[in-house]
């Protein structure tokens, strides 16, 4: 048997995370040979019955992968050793507040839990970030965590993607496994580029089979608007698809893509002008642990028109919480 | 690939479906393998949007074996051909709800879906019964499906074995992947009894390290009452945990138990004094998607009497439901 993977996950008590924490401890992120033990990290002041309930649950499921776990509320205890942190809680934005004021709230969580991985997690530590606005609270992690390598750090755009990849199936009338080199660029914003340059389906482009006006009209919107269709409908937000993805980033970035694309937002490295250390969503093949952005694509004028938005968009968000880097 | 299974899910839009529908689209129950087309079977009259924000979350996992999923309120509709039948929706005990009055409301929803399935469903179809007063549910449901074998019809005991196991394994500081031949016998409410006189940990008996003050006074009041216990901690019924046992059960019973002891609530054929039909809790063997109980056990005295217990209360249910089955 394989040395357990120790994954923390913050907002333990949320819907996602509930969702999350018992796919993970069925085998579902690292595959069904790979023991884990859990670390729970809860605010100071959270709802610690909620939290013991969602143990208790945990417990009761006798996974036989659930190695250890355990809750805390002291960031530096919680990442102690982290090889996987799963950055899932954040202050959703509550009534009367302007998204500067959501942004500052969220900063401070962050920075937090930035220098908190930056003294005690794992050198190799992949660190997720689900909780929103998740690029640029991705950025404010990594970059108070100077110790650690910039792409330990990543937001996640895979529920992006694959709301993508499920439009892009129903309009054509094909299986998502038929679908390859499906990308979104930027941030997990409303901002976002879904792209279908590069798409094949059954290995042939699939731009000859669509017109521009549902790309533009209809596919476009319902992909970045997802979030907010899904809300209308459920009267609550998506939380099993946004732990369902954050299942497919981990995995592969961990066991790898086998080639595929899978978009992932990354720190740039000055790729398609992304100003370096950007947290931007890009496709990527995973490989070794490694998650790499695809280089050399001729992007269209639409989409390096939409990039330039969303550089401009996370540059107005790095600009609301500077004071929380350093 | 394979063809796909056919599983219709029924209380679609509550916390164990909303748990329990992505792990199966996920490949937790049939094999990473295994394609499924999930049905979702609605009451009419329930919550539309609540229905169509959990298909839209499935349909946004772009999940590789979930290739059809329909939803409909039409039991005739939503049953048909199915494989594998997930009864999860049931009435909930409301304000000033008596027993009988609770018995009586579920009766009459297991009645009309007994029946459909025994109109419309495959001739092989695994019917599993997660809603509550869920033995007496799925017996009913069974005796309305004459043409059905009874031994398609089961109900979910496989929680309060897991949750046997996890207490246990925590008891004697072992994982519960070291615990075999615990069972638990019965109906699925405070009664049902927990029984670890066979069972063993890394291959040693248990009893010689357990004293039946533990036992008696700690270990089966808290596996029989624990739905309480994660009600009154989370402030909502067990959800995720139940869901991860309706994996778990229809896994082992399509898949095989590998030998295992797996308990599951399924129709009596006179094993141990129960009454013929009677839907009870026992230890079983799965292969070739039959379930077995495990026959010939010595059972203490303690174990006899609570048996007994069990069919009392079985035999109660029934009375009070017996205009609901011909």
């Amino acid at each position: 048997m394989k040395k357990p993977i120790n994954v923390t996950v913050t907002g333990a008590t949320g819907q996602i995370a509930y969702s999350l924490l018992f796919r993970i401890a069925a085998g579902c992120m690292f595959g069904t040979d790979q023991p884990v033990n859990l670390t729970l990290l809860g605010r100071a002041g959270s709802n610690n019955a909620a939290m013991t309930g969602t143990m208790m649950e945990l417990e009761d499921c006798a996974f036989p992968l659930l190695w250890n776990m355990v809750d805390t509320t002291d960031p530096m205890q919680g990442f102690r050793d982290a090889d996987v942190a799963l950055l899932v809680g954040a202050r959703p934005r509550g009534p009367g507040m302007e998204r500067a004021d959501l942004l500052q709230a969220n900063a401070s969580i962050f920075q937090t839990q930035g220098r908190a991985l930056n003294e005690v997690a794992s050198r190799d530590v992949k660190v997720l970030v689900v909780g929103n606005p998740c690029n640029t609270n991705a950025w404010i992690a990594m970059k108070n965590a100077p110790d650690l390598k910039a792409e330990n750090f990543s937001a996640l755009m895979r529920l992006d993607q694959n709301r993508a990849e499920a439009q892009l199936a129903k309009r054509l009338q094909v299986r998502t496994t038929d679908l390859a080199h499906v990308a979104v660029w930027g941030n997990h914003s409303p901002s976002m580029a879904a792209d279908v340059t590069f798409s094949t389906a059954c290995g042939e482009s699939v731009l000859p089979k669509l017109d521009n006006v549902w790309l533009e009209k209809e596919f476009a919107p319902t992909v970045a608007k997802r979030g907010g269709a899904i809300l209308a409908a459920r009267g609550a937000s998506s939380a099993a698809s946004a732990a369902s993805a954050s299942v497919d980033h981990m995995h592969d970035w961990v066991l790898g893509s086998n080639q595929r694309w899978v978009t992932m937002a990354v720190p740039s490295k000055g790729q398609y002008g992304v100003p370096e250390g950007m947290v931007f969503g890009f496709p990527c093949v995973c490989e070794n642990g490694v998650a790499t952005p695809v280089e050399g694509l001729a992007l269209t004028d639409v989409t390096k028109t939409k990039i330039l938005a969303n550089i401009r968009e996370l540059q107005a968000e790095a600009q609301a919480v500077k004071e929380f880097v350093p």
